[in-house]
């Protein structure tokens, strides 16, 4: 939403989308965004190839939730926001992904719109966007699944509930976001609710990242695979997709074997 | 899926998603492949200002399906590109938004692999992502929705069934795809599974382009208020969402009649 400038002296705010990793799925708008900031307040996630794309004067702060130093919560970082706007800085909110989708957007939206400051959002690429095209899937295939799902394995309550019911049936296919400690109960919600244990699963870790990794395995056997995986990165958890070689692999088997 | 090259004569086919049409939300490496393409095959709702951006050597070929002149057939598009990476041609497949969501991509890659020709995905910002910006919401909130569904309005059999049970329930949010011509039977089903008539639905017609419209109503109003509004450019639904300020003044009426 592009709010106009009051005035001269006014600062803004842009919510901007980093992509999952790699420098180049960022886009224009945002790497203009970047570019111009006067202080760019950023997650504990974003790569530091990402972050020497800043304007050589920019402040970066990490306002990350996790790591060493002081923790930040959230009515920090909306007040300082607020802060640097109002005194006519062009702040850049830097989120992975997009901000859109899980970057507890909402709250910051609030606190600077409170404030009367001006401010956008410039979307990114999601991870499930980068994850499923190194696999070399579509989130969306006609004949197979006309709908995708994108979830949290956390909310704010624990381990987060879903429509597990219509999850379970075939063809459904389900992008799940922070789904790595939540795996098994994931596991025990879908078979529960009728899902077939040779489900496809895969995981993306790092998705689009050198160091990007991908798991294939299935519903029945995800929490022992990704347990022996030692994924420590952001990973991206598809349920109901394998990564195209597989699926081809698993074709030519089954013609072989039938 | 970034496959090497076997020698030098091969060409290869990368399939970019070109965003929801302001040029300024490609990423770098959707334009990188562009300026290096020698042909770029395209859909039909690519603005020009993106056309622009291909190598000036580049042969640009509209493979859209509606419009004057002849028209495509999926299996014409499958054997252009592949006849055109065997002839070692650098091929750029250009879809509107992210090619892995709606975006039957699956049908080309299956075509380009039996080939044997190299290729990779290039994702891009899906209409969602930049639709949702400009009404300033989040696709999830916490609190409210810990998942998001994309839909489309249309699948191989006509209008597409779709779990309206699950999307009846207070705080679903979904963006259907292709929405506009199913949108009074959506209503129906919505209606008929207990969703809310006051249920917000914002339509967003040519999302981040210069003519970009924003419909806010209500599933009661849906089909009389987008009869009315006449949108022709490619819309987005969302189902569960209002606009921002809609939001705000809302609540503030709320409060001043409460």
């Amino acid at each position: 939403m592009q709010v106009t400038q009051s005035h001269d002296v006014t600062g803004h705010v842009d919510f901007v989308g980093a992509g999952p990793g790699d420098p180049e799925l960022l886009t224009l708008k945002a790497i203009k965004a970047f570019e111009s900031a006067d202080i760019v307040l950023h997650d504990r996630l974003i790569s530091a190839e990402i972050l020497q794309l800043a304007g050589k004067t920019a402040v970066l702060v990490d306002v990350g939730k996790a790591g060493f130093g002081p923790s930040w919560k959230q009515a920090d970082i909306d007040a300082l926001l607020v802060d640097y706007a109002t005194k006519g800085q062009r702040v850049v909110r830097l989120k992975s992904g997009d901000p859109t989708v899980f970057g507890r957007l909402d709250e910051e939206i609030e606190a600077v719109e409170a404030a009367g400051v001006p401010w956008q959002i410039v979307p990114g690429i999601t991870a499930a966007s980068a994850a499923v095209a190194s696999i070399g899937q579509s989130l969306t295939q006609r004949g197979r699944n006309s709908s995708v799902r994108f979830l949290t394995g956390h909310d704010m309550k624990g381990f987060a509930d879903h429509d597990w019911n219509a999850l379970a049936r075939p063809g459904a296919v389900a992008a799940i976001y922070m789904g790595k400690k939540s795996a098994r109960f994931i596991q025990g919600r879908l078979i529960m609710h009728g899902a077939d244990r040779a489900t496809p699963i895969t995981l993306v870790e790092n998705a689009s990242r050198p160091d990007q990794r991908i798991l294939a395995t299935d519903l029945d056997r995800l929490p022992n695979d990704l347990s022996a995986a030692e994924m420590d990165g952001p990973t991206l958890t598809f349920f109901g997709l394998a990564p195209r070689h597989a699926v081809q692999a698993l074709t030519e088997f089954k013609k072989e074997h039938a």
